[in-house]
């Protein structure tokens, strides 16, 4: 029965530079059997995020790295095959950090447990927006913005990676708060999404010519919070727009993930830390749960402006286990339009039991 | 009569790099006629400080900038020789920024008002100290420590420029408050002076080969604060020590004051941004008139550690206003030990009235 058959995808090697195909390695093993406590899971949808390019390198980052050989991190939404758990039945759908693979067995708790489980309710949003505008990527956007940007109305604010989940999110967001809003990204259909789709004031694309003089028409008051997402020359282009007591919450540097050197000179270094105490800028790196106690919060408010309409949310969804390295490796390169997402196996509906 | 000569500096040129003598002009003129509801006064003490430098340049600063042949900017202690407003009279000490010259009339408020000009109080501690550690330095110190270093006992903080007025409260704070405190300093006296009269727990002379290494070994559990005057080399050595969630107040870049162009690559940014985001990171750049609403607490805080011994504070007093921009030039190389004055006159109780 090849449903018995569990694919998992491993780190074969760590990339230099960009990750290749022969980074990872697609290796067949058992379906696993649930012990006392645990539940087996089917993935259904697969989260690709670029922090996972971190967790590949050897060096130091926000998070532990994937050894080789080991399954790859990603969060997932899955089915419940079976529950030996009292708090789980067979049909649940639920959030993990399960991995790139078919199915899995963990513990509701304790040593053989997996982090994040959560029980989604189908209700509320479609469960694959738990992988995106209600899961980590939205509750980075809603966390990072309050508490690092702290928006004003009538303030510009400046998104890089402006299609993707996170960027789109912040953007609307700030168009909630009443800010002008200026999104950059790295194609003009992607530019016209967030004009025409999300409200955005400008949408502007880096890769044009020019990017630096069209950033200062549209942003004619300044820049007073510079979300940042990709690092790299888009951060180089800003800087100079920053006004006095400046945001810069430091999400991402998706940009610069990739490099193996330092790029060359001159040393911008001194540039930067003379803005930061001409214009008292405030630059702050954070990951999501670092707020972790605003998770209720940032749910409740985010699917309410769901439910009214007032957010919208695009997903990039590519079918197949076996096309997680292409679909990452195109995510680094800023290939995908909206969040990113593994169709691993078709919907519970049409799925049987086990 | 000589007394009624006024001298006054002024920028004769913009300084490229380093300024130079030719950058400053020393010109006579007559000693100035309070008008109606003005004083005149005569200064004592002219405080120079590093942030001079900026005002010098034609960049974007934090200030306004001084213009050619315009009076050098700068805080001063002086005498009240003639008071023709209600609220002062003669033999008072007054601070205000009243520039680098012998004799100035000014308004006690409205357009023809000094910035600044408070009267000083001679029994709470020697008038001096209006320039330095109960002085603009001292609150620099005080507030940019409180609202961004955020101390914590236990916790570990860096000081760069340790034994200058700035610096040497930052890390006496810091030791009050029950962190473990690193003076970065430029030669061995001052490494001395700071571990020995400051209660420093370690005193490193940036300029001694090996520096890097001797601040991991001073800082065995990293570093959670670091307070930045100088940028360069020192930051460079202190940014793969800073331990998660770790806090950098921006208050100066002496090191950089001077350069006329970027130094050569590698471009460290991305470094820099990596450690913000890895590392969770905040860097904040400020001035102390950020914190304006502080002013009553500072002064009373450290005007009480002062008389209760808790606080020393050192003062580098060079005599003759001629002198100032010499002065000046070995203040942005730190030749200076401790606050910088100049002693332009003699002190008010051996001063014939006018």
């Amino acid at each position: 029965m090849a449903e018995r058959i569990n694919r998992r995808i491993v780190m074969a090697a760590r990339p230099e530079g960009a990750p290749r195909d022969g980074d990872f390695r697609l290796e067949e093993t058992a379906m696993p059997e649930p012990g006392a406590g645990e539940l087996l899971c089917r993935t259904l949808y697969l989260s690709l995020d670029p922090y996972m390019r971190g967790r590949m390198s050897a060096a130091k980052s926000y998070a532990a790295r994937v050894e080789l050989g080991e399954l790859m991190v990603g969060g997932a939404v899955s089915e419940v095959l079976r529950s030996r758990a009292d708090e789980f039945q067979a049909g649940d759908i639920v959030f993990a950090y399960s991995g790139w693979q078919d199915y899995w067995t963990a513990g509701v708790q304790g040593p053989r447990g997996v982090q994040g489980l959560r029980k989604l309710d189908p209700e509320i949003a479609p469960i694959s927006t738990a992988l995106g505008v209600l899961g980590m990527p939205g509750m980075t956007a809603y966390t990072g913005l309050y508490n690092i940007g702290q928006p004003r109305a009538g303030e510009t604010l400046v998104v890089a990676a402006a299609a993707g989940p996170v960027g789109s999110l912040v953007g609307q967001i700030a168009k909630i708060e009443g800010l002008r809003v200026v999104g950059v990204a790295g194609s003009a259909e992607k530019c016209a999404y967030v004009t025409g789709e999300l409200g955005f004031d400008a949408g502007l694309n880096h890769r044009e010519a020019g990017f630096a003089e069209k950033l200062a028409e549209a942003c004619p008051d300044g820049i007073d919070i510079y979300w940042e997402n990709v690092g790299g020359a888009v951060f180089e282009a800003v800087l100079p727009r920053l006004n006095r007591f400046a945001r810069v919450p430091v999400c991402g540097l998706v940009a610069q993930y990739n490099l193996t050197e330092p790029p060359p000179g001159p040393n911008r270094v001194p540039q930067l830390m003379r803005a930061v105490l001409t214009d008292r800028l405030l630059i702050r790196g954070f990951i999501v749960w670092d707020f972790a106690d605003q998770e209720a919060e940032f749910r409740d408010t985010v699917a309410g402006w769901l439910r009214d309409g007032r957010i919208k949310y695009r997903e990039d969804v590519i079918d197949g286990l076996e096309n997680a390295p292409r679909a990452f490796q195109g995510l680094l390169e800023g290939r995908n339009f909206g969040k990113q997402i593994i169709r691993v196996a078709p919907g519970p509906t049409t799925q049987p039991r086990v």
